[in-house]
């Protein structure tokens, strides 16, 4: 265990906005995309299902392609990096199986002695939830791996925007992740800060602790 | 600007885990809790709404009356604090409004100057949705919070374990939530690792890298 201090955590926190305008010149480091693809796939998630992927959109073409399916916001193709968060649609027991045959790979146990965790994931999200439910669950998921990305990404010092904005279908199309068995929920670009940026230097707004949080 | 160390954000991620037990006796300092809670205010939404309260729930009385809505999990009880995540329930106007307000007086401009962006935010958020959808909408923001919470506690060397686990109606009624306008969404118990949770020491499943992340 090797934590940080608190003052870095707050002072990274409060560096980061969401960046408008991305140096397009400037890359993340490969030891650093490394990094924030680590630390993607270590997101928590109920029960561990993970009912994601996270789609790394390199070729260029296709990211100006994608400005179009973004109301034309430029981040989507000047940005060093840009990840489309996407949710598996009907997850069935077949992903279940998977990732039970993956506790036990990875802790060496036999996936018979599973059977009461899978019966519990079958029974609340396969039998206890119709397709709607379901991708609605697994859709919220996807936001906990955004807000890990988000954050890991202001404590490697680098800039981040988030992006609901944008058309699903149109991303799925050019994407092919309909035929994938899924389906794009949140976007988000990452790199550098364009020093022309104005919103970079903005206050950064947030409700007051007072209004934010109740005690009881 | 001071980032942290790649080795030191894996580490800490790799640490992490969601703990089943908590040591009862031992406590968040004060300044770690307010770093957390400063965290969470500092947690990122779309146009920055912040539809979300964040319920610290410190009366012991109550805590284990929430076991009782949380399927006897003695986290919620254990853990040294105990946060509800919740989200604001028929956003309106009024929220929009008070949003305004708020980057008016940060930044220092008049609220007649953010009229392009409130009606923007009214016309997709609250003309544009139903109560239903936008009810969702505000969850799945909630969950950014989530994932920024779990990410900042694993940093500062704190456990936690997040709860999907959980009868919201029966954690509205016991907190009141109903009657200011939140309904639970998400639970998060944070504190320190009991020695004899078993949990601790089994290796983390994830799927690879090469089974999450798609190359395009």
């Amino acid at each position: 265990m090797n934590r940080i201090h608190r003052e870095q955590l707050l002072q990274q926190l409060n560096w980061r906005y969401a960046t408008k305008q991305f140096d397009a010149q400037r890359k993340i480091s490969p030891e650093d995309w490394s990094t924030l693809e680590e630390a993607l796939v270590l997101t928590p998630s109920s029960f561990g299902l993970q009912p994601w992927k996270f789609v790394v959109v390199a070729d260029q073409q296709t990211r100006e392609q994608l400005v179009g399916a973004s109301w034309g916001q430029r981040q989507v193709a000047d940005a060093s990096h840009l990840v489309v968060l996407a949710a598996k649609q009907d997850l069935n027991e077949r992903d279940v199986n998977a990732y039970i045959q993956r506790i036990a790979e990875v802790r060496g146990v036999a996936s018979s002695s599973l059977d009461g965790m899978r019966e519990l994931m079958v029974g609340s999200l396969i039998q206890g939830m119709d397709v709607k439910a379901r991708t609605a669950w697994a859709s919220r998921q996807v936001y906990i791996a955004l807000g890990n990305l988000l954050n890991s990404a202001a404590l490697l010092g680098i800039d981040a925007c988030p992006m609901e904005g944008i058309e699903p279908q149109k991303y799925n199309e050019i994407l092919g992740l309909t035929a994938r068995g899924l389906s794009a929920v949140v976007v988000c670009a990452l790199g550098y800060r364009a020093a022309t940026d104005k919103y970079a230097s903005l206050n950064k707004v947030r409700f007051t602790k007072q209004e934010v949080l109740v005690n009881i």
